[in-house]
């Protein structure tokens, strides 16, 4: 199958599962989680989004959950930021490394951000001066990359437009986020395969959504074409922004059980993630979505072979 | 990736699913839903199960389900039958197939039919020289084809072997059955690839559970390797029997979105099967798990052209 050996999870529950929870969660609930995720051994963690108080209420105490959670040199903190505002915060805060928030295309770019994605861009250069001037690492992202609820499948062309746009800003590292639950693993294929080809020198990462059932597959089709970074959130925290109902990120549990399963390495604690997400699920029931919570891992299916059942012993 | 340009989906739900359910579902219902599933455009369907009403008492009324749905030639009743009684009333229904029920394990195998799997497949023999008799086909099954809850994994001589067995018998329409959500993709390939090598002459079907998230990863697995017949069941109807609440049967309007997106034709009506699908859903809440029904088709998020938002719009 052209497998990866080892693979990298950025967990994302803290910004983007707790941003989408209808209600604040407790800052100090949110340090405690943080601090329980770092002990899985996540090597990049997403704690939270310097965004305005107003625009985004869940992430209002971003400044003080940084200062609440306890300090590890083994996890590089992300956080994203909308704007130079943001990213001071990010600064005085001592991330290591920002995302930049970018949609794929216009229509969805308006929504999001009130500026075209290229205008949305341009926007990005003082940003990106300010950030290198401090040492932080700079990470691009696009959503809806693999389809936009306003305008379908995005072209690859525009992709690859929006990749140049960041290599002129010295940004190479780049999250492709399926927002919308849209993506499938033919399109993930081609999509990776042609960026991948089109800028070897990128570091590309995947952000995908289990909204249609199909987050595992794309994830698998993603490793086929050499991606080896991968966003999830514990609990399967975080919903679909188009369906109320419908699931919104991999959770971290599932990704990792599979992979593990599958013989690639994630160097995560898998039952200590198992132990977060039961703590996430119990505490927001109706936004968890967890394969591994209600059916266990494979490997605890079966029995120990002591209990084994003989022949003829029924 | 290998794929093919069509498959056949085997909808499942009226056996698997109903059988799942704790309550025994009325006959009218049934044959209800069969219809409207026959209007879907399945080539297959498994209808019922000819097991003793105390075995299974949700399948008591199979002959009266047979008597009650209406004559198509463009499907094929499947039916599972457990012994030569079953098989008589399969006849006496006028099932054109019948689906041998066999676990891989011998640990599995006395659990569920009281008896070791090749002790089980002895007793096969009168029954496929009576339904040769009456012109009926025969398929046989592998259950925990891809791990047992008592013995873990299932080695592959052990299913070749099975294999033997049935092809002895003259069986070379095997169904695989995913009974325990514990195949993964690399499995799966791993799997199917010698099976289809060393028998390249037998008809493999897979039958998945989304136990773990991984049906439609392991879906595209069996394409790759080949596999053209998958079992699914509407409204993603049917349980995990190792965990109360896990997933079971990849719901079919699911399996059917996946492969269509990918461009892989499936031939069934997907509107039809997702508004028996919300029929399903609604008389049996508890026990329906399916993606689409809660998020809605890919296609169906995309805001109609007229609608899209321009440029400068907002």
């Amino acid at each position: 199958m052209g497998l990866p050996k080892e693979v990298n999870i950025t967990e994302v529950c803290p910004r983007d599962g707790f941003q989408s929870l209808p209600d604040h969660v407790p800052t100090e609930t949110k340090i405690d989680i943080i601090n329980r995720l770092i002990d899985c051994g996540f090597s990049q963690m997403e704690v939270t989004s310097f965004v305005h108080p107003k625009a985004v209420p869940q992430m209002k105490d971003a400044d003080e959950v940084l200062k609440g959670v306890k300090k590890s040199n083994n996890v590089l903190f992300r956080a994203l930021v909308p704007n130079l505002r943001g990213l001071e915060r990010a600064i005085a805060a001592d991330v290591e490394k920002v995302k930049l928030m970018l949609s794929a295309t216009d229509s969805h770019s308006l929504h999001n951000a009130n500026a075209a994605t290229m205008e949305a861009m341009d926007k990005f250069i003082p940003l990106v001066e300010r950030a290198k001037e401090s040492n932080t690492k700079v990470a691009g992202s696009i959503a809806v990359a693999f389809g936009c609820p306003y305008e379908g499948e995005v072209p690859t062309d525009r992709l690859l437009e929006i990749c140049q746009r960041y290599e002129d800003m010295g940004i190479t590292d780049i999250s492709l986020a399926d927002t919308t639950g849209m993506a499938h693993p033919v399109l993930v294929k081609r999509v990776i395969s042609t960026l991948r080809e089109e800028k070897p020198h990128f570091h590309f990462s995947l952000h995908l959504h289990n909204t249609r059932g199909m987050a595992f597959a794309n994830a698998i089709a993603g490793l086929e074409e050499g991606i080896t970074d991968f966003d999830s959130s514990a609990g399967g925290i975080g919903g679909c922004p188009y369906a109320p109902n419908a699931s919104g990120n991999i959770a971290t549990e599932d990704i990792v059980h599979g992979f593990e399963e599958m013989g690639i390495k994630t160097n995560i604690d898998l039952d200590a993630v198992i132990e977060v997400g039961r703590i996430l699920a119990e505490q927001f029931p109706a936004q968890s979505d967890s394969f591994i919570l209600k059916a266990g891992k494979s490997k605890d299916l079966v029995t120990a072979p002591g209990k084994q059942v003989k022949i003829g012993e029924k």
